[in-house]
């Protein structure tokens, strides 16, 4: 049932490694819609400020060789990436709760670009259920668990209030998703075969709010 | 001009301290409103799945002593952790690129009790240039140095496009602006004394799609 799911074999990458990437990625991107053929990884190092020898490393881990002088074919290094990424896949997601976040998300065309196609949206407001948003329907959470015993989707993104963060992954788990992505600023507990990625635009804000009344950086652990 | 400015003496905190902090905050802002009084770093730790003696060692950063027993007092705990992380006092923001993410985050009135305040967007379209946003101005780009010679806020959100990226860093950097939160893919060059956090929510789908098709999770690296 699930219409994701892959057969290829795939490599667990360390977590910077997977972070540098995509800022490979939007790079060789721009320079492929410039018409650029060829980029060595001493450019795209001056470019993103990132160690050429590290490029190299994360880079040796895609089906893709650079050529001794003129580097790597800029458009094959795009689909490489993307291919990699899975960016070049459709995931199908579901959003849970569709307050502006949730919103703004189902409107970000953007996201498709990335591999992520969200199919529905759950809320418990009944003003928002049953209306779309950009065509995506919202539906009854309470709906959930039997949507998803009809569609097998694996991914929920969770955009609800921070007191119902830790409910709500417990629904979407319950209902059979593998895939967790956290925007509350919650920290939810799941099974260890769970997938949780967290995306708590408020933990940047302290990094920033502390950054800047010290102007110390440690730029390596940017992120 | 800048009407954030602090005069308090501030400590530079560990970044994995700083991304723990609000993750206590919000768990204990949800007891605080349940009128729970104490709270054991115990507690803390069985709910979040941190180590107590990580939680301890993170809050002894702060101005709050646990008591024997009994733990923290909650209110104070929060009220703390506020102060502390700067979420309590107004930083004010502009919002560059008003497309469905920019229009979020000004939309969000989750913000405020994180400490932000946005009062401004630029953008380069002329459908959107002299609107607002649930009451906040749209201003065409041609007119931020301007605008900010008037106002000298710190802050600059980045919601633009990838490719304008770089160009609209460089154009608040040379307004003034010292802090800047990049919600695109794109790893922004900037001289080491401007803060950069990096909110890249496509580098968190890759980890996503990277993880389910293996479901090999380092929980340590979440986030």
């Amino acid at each position: 049932m699930n219409k994701t799911n892959h057969t290829e074999e795939r490599t667990i990458l360390p977590e910077p490694t997977i972070r540098r990437l995509p800022w490979y990625l939007s790079y060789v991107r721009m320079l492929d819609n410039m018409n650029i053929e060829y980029v060595s990884s001493t450019q795209i190092s001056n470019e993103l400020n990132v160690q050429s020898s590290q490029i190299a490393k994360d880079l040796s881990y895609l089906n893709i060789r650079g050529k001794t002088r003129i580097g790597y074919e800029v458009h094959s290094l795009v689909k490489e990436l993307e291919n990699f990424l899975g960016f070049n896949r459709q995931h199908d997601a579901v959003v849970i709760g569709t307050g502006s976040l949730g919103t703004a998300l189902m409107q970000d065309h953007g996201l498709v670009n990335y591999g992520l196609n969200i199919v529905a949206g759950f809320d418990v407001r009944g003003e928002v259920i049953g209306q779309t948003v950009d065509g995506v329907p919202v539906y009854d959470i309470s709906e959930l668990e039997a949507w998803q015993r009809e569609h097998g989707v694996s991914i929920a993104i969770l955009t609800v209030p921070v007191e119902r963060a830790q409910d709500v992954a417990d629904l979407a788990i319950a209902s059979g998703m593998t895939a967790l992505w956290n925007f509350t600023p919650y920290r939810i507990k799941a099974p260890e075969d769970v997938v949780i990625a967290n995306t708590s635009i408020y933990a940047h804000l302290a990094i920033i709010y502390n950054r800047m009344h010290n102007t110390i950086i440690d730029t390596n652990k940017q992120q």
